[in-house]
């Protein structure tokens, strides 16, 4: 759908798609790190659709288990239980992601 | 689902639905507006249910795509790229109204 | 997915796990009340997955229909209009629960 | 400001501001009940002076300290520890109350 | 603060601050239905600074009081008694906005 | 506060404010990492009193100006113009901080 809000030719949206993308590239911080912010993010903020965009990101970057885990009890602990169903289906997830990599 | 909650007879809730439908009737804003403002609230609050509610009454007010798209753009401006996923979900389902509307 | 993140070994996410269950055995509050607040948060923080959990527990707990409605009104009072697809398929979903505990 | 609000003379905000009122009296659930449920949705959503109200309420009704902080667990474990600031200033407010109905 | 935080040269902040005052310009819709908008957002995620800047720029633009109040009752209907506190805060600001402007 | 909270003997309470203080430590993550989670963690909750613990770790950690910024534009970018006044006083906070270090 991403090329269909593009064609519609709202300024302010495809700016801000925009800039969505820019703000994970390297900078003071390195993009791995700006993609555990961004999946840490979107799991307090709980949306499923962002959470698997950034551990999709990760597995991509070579971001190990242990490390996810990390970022998932910083969630549960800052954004609570209601985390944990998201949690779950992240855990998901990122297991099928892991296989798909394993040769 | 609707009949069946009003069936328990909680009057509570009973005013509540009822009160919800009175919120977007005319008055010193237009329903036209009204609607609008129900749907960047629906969509900074990333109900998909609600902002596919809210998408139906604009289609059926005549509101047009690029008005659409200004509140679609508003509501990812201050809610944030958490509201992206809901804003393609959105211009889809928004899409489906205006083919079905199309003569 | 619990047994699956059980065993990554994460030592924080492993004690949060554990202590959620904690949180809603006897105390000063009996364990209905507990689970009545915890079907209330879960409803204005919109998660339907632990609406479900509590629902079922409530049905266990043998709460009964009025009662449940009534933390739903509450709900809805507190948490907006936004809860009300929260409400539809709790409602659905409690009657399909208290359908198999008739004999 | 309430008298303020109600003087405009809006009739959906005249109408959920007197919802607001019935939602917490006797019904299928105790009055107590309710209030501890209002409470635990107010610090799950993180609203201070929701918060406030209800401990108000809870220490008219005779809630003890230890029901107080059962509310109060459930509230962090569910929202997690970003209700923790909003515990401290709870935890604050009530001691003040119940100082002032010691005899 | 503004000026501290542009100084800082982070081009994802500052496209995003300047992003921000485009949104509200002229477009498919006018300016005043697009503050109406940043105010009903601002109000259902309750951010009392982000309120006072709408409720501000509304004033500018010759918004009435009733069509204020119709934001304010939206809000709390989509976004629940949460946002009760905000609009005593909001409706006593806008009084002295009011008052301000009153020749 | 805390030690207030403590004596009241809650054990969740008690096991979660420890569980709290167990997830900023040395793991798979460094601790540097994990006080920026924590801090984009709480600004896209919009936590006043989170985020300024948070600076203050990052602070005595040593991390840098256009780090801090960095986290900034993430948290803005995920949780839109919402968190801009919490990065207004964030960004305030942080130069009080600095100037604090400085010999």
């Amino acid at each position: 759908m991403n090329a269909r809000i593009m064609q519609q030719d709202n300024k302010v949206l495809k700016r801000f798609f925009s800039l969505d993308h820019q703000t994970y590239t390297d900078g003071a911080l390195p993009v791995k790190t700006k993609e555990l912010l961004g999946l840490v993010a979107s799991m307090v903020l709980r949306c499923d659709d962002c959470i698997k965009y950034h551990l999709g990101t990760c597995a991509d970057l070579g971001v190990n288990t242990d490390e996810i885990y990390e970022v998932f009890s910083i969630a549960n602990l800052v954004g609570g239980s209601i985390c944990i169903p998201h949690t779950r289906r992240a855990a998901e997830y990122w297991d099928e992601l892991i296989v798909e990599k394993t040769p």
